[in-house]
């Protein structure tokens, strides 16, 4: 058998282990009774080890070896070109998952572990002391974890890189430089345009098996296939990939205002339509999935914000919501609007408006970056913290429990995973851009609520693609130019009006 | 490491790849979507395949003979004792795993998964000659898995065993012989008492979600552990078992008649409450593990039979059905009980009442013995099923689909599968016996609906073993007697006040 076929097999083969580990995930937030627990956590370590175990052996390298040493010119070979493709990017997981000692390993999963649960209790007293260890503890394993991998510039990069592949700190830090000076003067004015909405007004009655009609009409004209997906209501929303042909959404609904569900539900559909149009018979390689996180969440932003905030889906919809929730027949259209796009500053990241949110994760990613370097220390992360975020915000923040103590991310050890949300939020504003420019006619598709053209277009250039090209490649070959700030900005001048 | 240890270990790996099978296969009943069905197929075979090479594998059989050969006298020390039941149970598993050479097994697997569909066809075509040259390439299999696996007497006696360890032809004939020769003269005056009934007043509107409540109450009331299990919804009820604290069972409802579902789930719970009573500390090994089909079965029945068909049932919970089901309002308890006790012969095996199903057994146990023997043809199954049927019901058959096409174990090679039913039956009536002889005061607790004296009995003498007696020496610790026909015979005179 030739190292190539080899390869393909085990990497299906681990392929396998994990798409069943999603199944086990997934039944545990939905389904799964309590006490269940304990025994599905030994479950999944089972699958992980094992699939762990596959994926790192010690032949896997050989293989990638033996491909890399024999690999031809293509020459317009597609089929050539892909297979390419796939060992460069086995060699790329081979190498990330190899060269972490199987002490660290160990150590980070204990670690994160203890460290989320004091985490919460810190966070539900306010109390930043119990848990600086943990986050002390944490950092140092996060530094030698970048240390393993290696990195050319900083130690950051290499962490970065875990999430978005190819992204660095060089190109990084300027682009959200360029995005915050040019939100700081735009968002008084975003503020002032939607000052008049008021969010009471929507608050009503929303029975929940409406709102499950509503959502699912919406996910099928988005072109979610439910004949290879579904939804679940969890507390905390989702998409998971458990096959080629099984995509499984989930939403929590909250009976005073059926918006949040429904924006759940276009966001974990928006992700699930990047999972539906990855290439079947691609998967469990590398062909056959997802890029990176900023590209995924570009799929999900795109539809609950380009699409799902925008007047042209509310012209189509609005009538039908009326319909359901009966509600809303007080409320006329533009004031419905001006709601679910009200721009206001907050100190809650998961609560803020698509476009304070960016301001959020600046402030992550410049003190994340001084945390690794060592350049902030742990103690003194609260103060700064809240000195850059009234700088940002014009917010005094009243606690740590509303400061550096509200994500769970970096509990988690996960560092260089905050930016890809506004990478998700730039690249979708970019992609949707770049789909108007170039489908014609898909201005009066949204008007009448017609996605199937827009789906056509991002199957093309963003789901059937999976891992061929880099993140930065694949948006210049989509919209002609890598990631900027200027297509979120001109959208939301454009939104309000402000242009 | 010592040779026990090591298959405790492999044992127990074993169990958490199958028991991470059953939350694939429960899913795909429950609430995957259609479209994902072949690549589950794929994650089940893989599993299936796992864990068939850890169970089968050289060094398993290595381990279980160092620990045969220095097998200790144990002398009251429970521990040891347990130890070596594991040991022998361990014995009986692999050689049963070895003996079948792996064409064969993939064979039967193929030809099987064909022969279904065949099946299928066949019975809605009422078409036996369709089916016959399936039937006949199965028994085929079946005889040549017998003759692999190895018997003393008879080659059906190896097939028997596979569901039921110890039975043998030479014990089960004359028990089927004497139940039959008592039902045959009492059956009519089952019917004469019975024959008041009209199911039809039962008939009205009984909504899912007051039937989810009620039946919940009563699953609940027997001492089932929602925290450790769950009901959904299926076209084909079951009980699966996913892990020490985990159980699922499903049931189906029909909103014309609320019984049909309420039996079916006292069913399952009964099944549920067998899975939730063994030791959680042995799971993954054979004292850990059900005993058998007819046991496991005796459990189902004993609770939708002996306690949720009888009058103190109903006594206590018809208040409560009639408060949730107002349908019921006009129908007086004791028409009730007639109705759901009601006792017709009838074609189906499955729509059969408590105890014309016996019959229903009777016939194919010796059916399918003629058939494995090589002493009836294949294609002379219709005439034979259709004759000795109307001997035992005096109903003619009027087609093949409501006659020996009608189930669909023989398609699957299940040989020797259905006289564990009637086993069940009879162990149900048995043990129930025997829990009133020996649990003071628990006639009064059932007309009281409370069951935890009855369950904590059944726990004791039934669950918590596991599979360390045989299904005979269990019957008769717990019991007094092998399972005979007695206690069934009597029950059935009891009930309907003809003893």
């Amino acid at each position: 058998m030739h190292a190539y076929d080899l390869l393909l097999q085990r990497s299906r083969e681990v392929a396998g282990y994990n798409s069943t580990a999603s199944v086990l995930a997934w039944d545990q937030e939905t389904y799964m009774p309590e006490k269940a627990a304990p025994y599905r956590a030994e479950q999944l370590a089972q699958l992980a080890g094992l699939a762990h175990r596959l994926a790192t052996a010690a032949e896997v390298g050989d293989w990638i070896k033996a491909c890399e040493d024999i690999m031809p010119a293509c020459a317009d070979d597609l089929e050539c070109e892909l297979r390419q493709a796939n060992v460069r990017e086995w060699r790329r997981d081979y190498d990330r998952a190899t060269k972490l000692p199987g002490r660290l390993v160990e150590d980070l999963a204990k670690t994160t572990s203890l460290a989320r649960e004091h985490w919460a209790k810190a966070r539900g007293a306010s109390d930043f002391s119990a848990f600086a260890p943990w986050l002390e503890k944490i950092l140092g394993l996060v530094r030698e974890q970048a240390d393993c991998w290696g990195y050319e510039d900083q130690r950051y990069d290499a962490l970065l890189d875990a999430y978005e592949p190819g992204a660095r700190v060089a190109t990084l830090a300027p682009l959200f430089d360029d995005l915050q000076a040019r939100l700081a003067p735009l968002l008084p004015r975003l503020r002032a345009a939607t000052a008049s909405a008021d969010p009471k007004r929507l608050e009503g009655s929303y029975p929940v098996a409406a709102q499950q009609r509503f959502d699912r009409r919406v996910a099928e004209s988005m072109g979610f296939d439910f004949e290879a997906g579904r939804i679940d209501s969890t507390v905390h929303p989702f998409c998971t990939e458990m096959g080629p042909r099984d995509c499984r959404l989930t939403t929590r609904y909250n009976e005073n205002d059926f918006t949040s569900a429904l924006f759940g539900v276009m966001h974990e559909a928006g992700h699930g339509l990047y999972t539906q149009g990855l290439r079947p018979e691609q998967f469990g390689t590398p062909m056959g999935t997802y890029l990176s996180l900023g590209i995924h969440e570009s799929q999900s932003r795109l539809w609950e914000n380009q699409v799902g905030r925008s007047r042209a889906f509310w012209g189509h919809w609005y009538a039908e919501a009326v319909e359901q929730f009966p509600r809303l027949a007080s409320l006329p259209q533009a004031d419905f609007w001006l709601i679910v796009n009200r721009v206001e500053p907050s100190l809650i990241r998961v609560e803020a408006d698509e476009a304070t949110y960016n301001l959020h994760i600046v402030l992550r990613f410049e003190l994340e970056q001084k945390l690794v370097a060592g350049d902030l220390a742990v103690s003194d992360l609260p103060a700064a913290w809240n000195a850059r975020f009234e700088e940002l915000f014009q917010i005094p923040v009243p606690d740590d429990r509303r400061g550096c103590l509200q994500d769970t991310h970096w509990a988690l050890g996960l560092f260089g995973y905050f930016p890809t949300y506004t990478l998700g939020t730039l690249n979708a504003a970019q992609l949707f851009d770049a789909a108007l420019a170039r489908v014609p006619g898909l201005e009066d598709d949204l008007q009448a609520g017609k996605y199937a053209r827009l789906l056509a277009w991002l199957r093309e250039h963003v789901h059937e693609p999976g891992r061929r090209f880099s993140p930065a490649e694949l948006m210049i070959r989509a919209t002609g130019s890598p990631t900027g700030a200027d297509a979120f900005i001109n959208y939301l001048q454009a939104k309000y009006a402000l242009a």
